[in-house]
């Protein structure tokens, strides 16, 4: 393994996700968990998990020990072992904008009476973060922002993006500003959430000028990942969809955040473009709901129903149903996106980092069309890792 | 497409997936349906699937359209508008042997006194048919025959192979004869059952002495299909496999067949060796069940359970429900199959044909160990057809 | 069998389920299909089902068999029997009223220039069909209505009602007016589905004042039907419901109507009314969906997941998929349901007709509190059918 | 409540079931859980739960607390709750005939080289157990054994089953002794197994004769629930059962003991026998599976389809996934079921116990035929815990 300490700080660290990275990492060290869930565990190029340093900004201000044992994600006999080590770990105060994030109201906040001054404050968290460690990457794990009719002249390019911020515009969201405060300090940042973020033309600027590298969006975690499994097989055998209903059922902070219209179109969006990218056509009944229902808490519920036709025209159904943990299956992600982040960083490599697009339901792309299709996704992400 | 006139004899032909594979060419041929559900529509070097004409053998006299309405595979439409041409087509007797399939009695029979003589007889049979062609591909669909305990010597080199058949042994199977006279005709044959075939080494031996190209076994329609697809994408994700439950209910003829434990045994054999390979590590809990449900006649039904285990150890689980029709999934492989065995002969490439890999359960392999991983097995595919 | 010709006038007559309803009674007289699917094919009392004849109302002038053909509900085999018959009949003109139904525009239309005229014409429907059978049922199987905000001192009192008539009024929907014409005929009526109708305190007063029995609202077929069966015996296992999903695919006419928010409002209240009521207690996380969704036409899909807690407060999940028929499901209870009313009428009960609740989502009740557990309600029919 | 101490005595204590029913019964106690999951919890006529104490025999001599941390089914906090209580308790020796248990071996043993000395000892631990209590119930919760092919000239009398015990007859089942030493001792007797026990002429005879309450068999916990709740409905809406496929997963030691195929006999027996039953007609494709699948533990899985037609002939689906708590849902019915019989006793009511079919796959009758629906069940059991 890659003999350097990654310091990964996230936007959100108080969140189930961020605390089950931390817990997951603390486990691994004292040697409490193996690496499953860990795609990556065997690539010795990438940064040792087991020197991975958590710090991060969190709208609620409790020790992660307390929001992790609030989230319920660990068992009883994990939450002991991290106990300790989790509890010395206090978030930064977070950028909050309610325009933006109705649902979830904290009191751990950094002013945003001069957005410019809410940046620095965020430059100032990494720079100390970054003199802790070898190298730090920023990964926003906070609750999905909602969609705005914003003007998008402002994020056009990176000029009009800083005056803006000077001009205290009110259409700059909080993801935007930790991308932006991120690539100032030149630490690599992915965006693991639906939010809009580095995915404007102004970031992705300053991240080619700053020689950043930038990876996002929405981490590719359930039901999505078992599209983009699914769907291009169904291409391979001919087998033409005719409809394809998603349902998915959360109760954590993620799901409270989405039963707000706006978040919730934030997040429908990044799920449904997959399909017909795969597929070579329009699906035209394809509906993806989300539901907040809290008696599965972070135990995420995925139901899909998919009708085909085959030969003679003949119609057949498929039907997945996913009980998944949402953290579970986010939080080693989000650790792989950052060790690979921290690796480009290492080989001079700059910018959007499309190979990185196996792990997200909305990849940024240089060129116009992600790929979507999860083995040719990860083909591009080995063909990455195993170069020279 | 290629200008020759591709003749598929199938042993079972009037079986369901027999009748519905000439039943779509002939809606092919009238443009009453498109190519859906055949994979390989779009590549021109195969031979034109309006081109295929039909023969083979079954344990039942029944002309093809009688034998299609009892299936009940085809719509009302459908049927009126292949009855015709269907109904023109009659099965040549069958080999039947009550050791291999006890459930299925049928009276359109070759003797077996002397079974060189059947062999004969079989092998006059594709002669015949040759001639109304430019080419003939012999297609294994008969019911399931049992696994017998059998004296392997006997298949273990041509020599007594040979030797066998003119002892009129017991042990020798119908599905075994097909594929010799098969062979031993210059024609391509595929074993798209689970049935021990052309995977003997006295057969290996024969189908490369004679310069014939084979390919097997048990074609990959429904279940087995979908795990194929899955399998390797929890195994991308790290996700470890805690066990896999697969049942299977189906109605049809190869339903009642599969009643027997001797070629239920056949069957699970070759769906359970799957799982291992794809993931690299023993799955303890993998079961398969098959049970014969008529309700629902050619329209299976699989059910999957997976137990997973992710990042810190937790659990998780993914149900599949396929509601697929056999028919309608099996005989479009079956046609491209056959069309790819045919482009084989034309390229002069004999014995076994690897690249077909991601048509079958079990493929028949020149090295040890089969490819199982759906996207491996299809990109095989593709190479070899888009080589020049 | 009681020895008298039913008549029963549909509203929606050209509907999927009204058409079906025709089609199954003409294929009892021919003996084409058995009683299966008909609850109270026993009770001799009732009218006989082989002598029951069918008219009604449609905002599309197509007839019966051409409506029927459309619905694809019927085999080929059954239309071909039922074609002539049905295919005599065409609806008369419906009452059209765009602020009730927006998603579904015909051009059989009663002019609503005077509401007052146009109740005049349907009551003029009613009498001459009358004048053919020995009685006549009124059955509304309409599209859903839009959920209005109506000023219900109109509805108070059969008075206001009546004023509101002569002044055409703008909140009186269809449904409304149908119902006021049935009662007015002295024809009872059943409202089969969600819509405001029959169940006003002005069409009450009224059917007991002229002597009709009336029954409704919201047939109980798929979904509901199955949770007032598994909610009861929750209960009886002291089995606490912690939350239940529920989502619905359908794509028939009745689903276009209700990707109409207000159509959907109305759905949905009466699907939702049920849960607390048969439990006792209030389930908090207790979601229903509905989702236009057009692959599957009249094959309605219910999916639902239901979380309990048991001894010790440990959780279970219960998740039921429901692959049904909404028509083939509606029918036989819209037919039984008119058959009871018929003998309420021949027995002299009038007003709310509390004892069919078992075939009602949101049962009418003299009482403040309808009955919701599907035994109870179905030994209060069973008990009133066998009293002398 | 009624004040008097209730002692159960357990056949299997150390079973999941057995320190499942312990567990709860202490955590009532203590007040750290609520009456979820006990159905009779408001009835004051029965015995106390918290009033309850516990003792049994099982094959393995581990103390309740061990027992109960190897089965997993208590939460971390709730076995830290119990687990000084149920450490007290440690179960006295069983009879153990591996002709009838294959699968599990343990060596806390009674002898068996005089059954008659096997049983005089059985008799002595109820009656030593008695001297503590007010009264007590003994209750069959071991595995299930297995199907013999016995002598029933043995079971048919009392006198006859005396003699085989004193001629140490091979085919007396260890259930058989238990329930016959209850019943010597007047301890009420009820087999939650499907095992074949006081459902003997022999032992009914003797239940009469000796004045004590029995009931039994096969705890009806969950698929076999569900279905005889919803099966009746399907009767009520005269739906048509074609088919229904129930298959069972699970891995705790009852499991592990129908892994053995005459354990799996006897169970599948007491499951298959209900449906046509309820229904009325024999279900031709009626299937049961269940199978030993380890990375569930306690927690079994079902899965059904039915298959049903409705009106016109036509055909739908239901699919039921029950991931239910094999003793969270079987210790609540087995407490409930001892403080019925311990209530027949008072009300001195002998012999087989016929209302509390309810709790039963397989309901012990005096007449011929047991009563299977659910809410028949039911309603036979409140009225008469309900009366006078």
């Amino acid at each position: 393994m890659a003999k350097r300490k990654l310091g990964i700080a996230v936007v959100g660290i108080g969140g189930a996700v961020g605390t089950t990275m931390a817990a997951g990492v603390e486990l691994l060290r004292q040697n409490a968990i193996d690496t499953t869930g860990l795609p990556l565990a065997g690539f010795d190029e990438l940064a040792d998990c087991t020197e991975i340093e958590f710090a991060g900004w969190d709208l609620f201000d409790s020790d992660l020990a307390t929001a992790a044992e609030g989230h319920e994600v660990l068992t009883l006999k994990q939450f002991a072992a991290v106990q300790r080590a989790l509890g010395e770990k206090r978030p930064w105060p977070a950028i909050a904008d309610s325009r933006f994030l109705s649902n979830i109201a904290g009191t751990n906040v950094i002013s945003l009476s001069r957005v410019r001054d809410a940046v620095e404050q965020v430059r100032a968290d990494i720079r100390e973060f970054r003199a802790q460690c070898d190298a730090v990457c920023v990964v926003n794990l906070a609750s999905t922002e909602t969609l705005t009719e914003a003007d998008n002249s402002k994020f056009a390019s990176l000029e009009a993006f800083e005056k803006a911020i000077d001009a205290n515009a009110a259409d700059i969201s909080p993801a935007m500003l930790y991308a932006y405060a991120a690539i100032a300090e030149g630490a690599p940042y992915a965006n693991f959430t639906p939010s809009l973020s580095a995915d404007i033309p102004a970031l992705v600027e300053f991240a080619e000028q700053n020689k950043v590298p930038v990876a996002g969006k929405d981490g590719k975690t359930g039901q999505t990942f078992i599209k983009t499994v699914l769907a291009p097989a169904l291409r391979s055998r001919a087998l033409h969809v005719d409809g394809w209903y998603s349902t998915n059922i959360l109760g954590n902070r993620d799901g409270l955040a989405l039963s707000d219209d706006g978040s919730l179109a934030s997040k429908v969006k990044t799920k449904s473009s997959v399909l017909d990218d795969v597929l070579g056509y329009e699906v035209e009944d394809h509906i993806v709901d989300i539901r907040y229902y809290r008696p599965r808490g972070d135990n995420k519920e995925a139901w899909d129903n998919i009708d085909i036709s085959g030969f003679l025209g003949q119609r057949m159904q498929i039907k997945v149903n996913f009980l998944c943990r949402d953290s579970i299956l986010a939080a080693p992600l989000a650790i792989e996106i950052a060790r690979c982040l921290d690796l480009a960083r290492e080989r001079k490599e700059f910018g959007i980092q499309e190979q990185l697009s196996v792990f997200f339901k909305l990849p940024m792309t240089r060129a116009d069309r992600p790929e979507h299709a999860f083995y040719l996704q990860e083909k591009m992400l080995l063909d990455w890792l195993n170069k020279a």
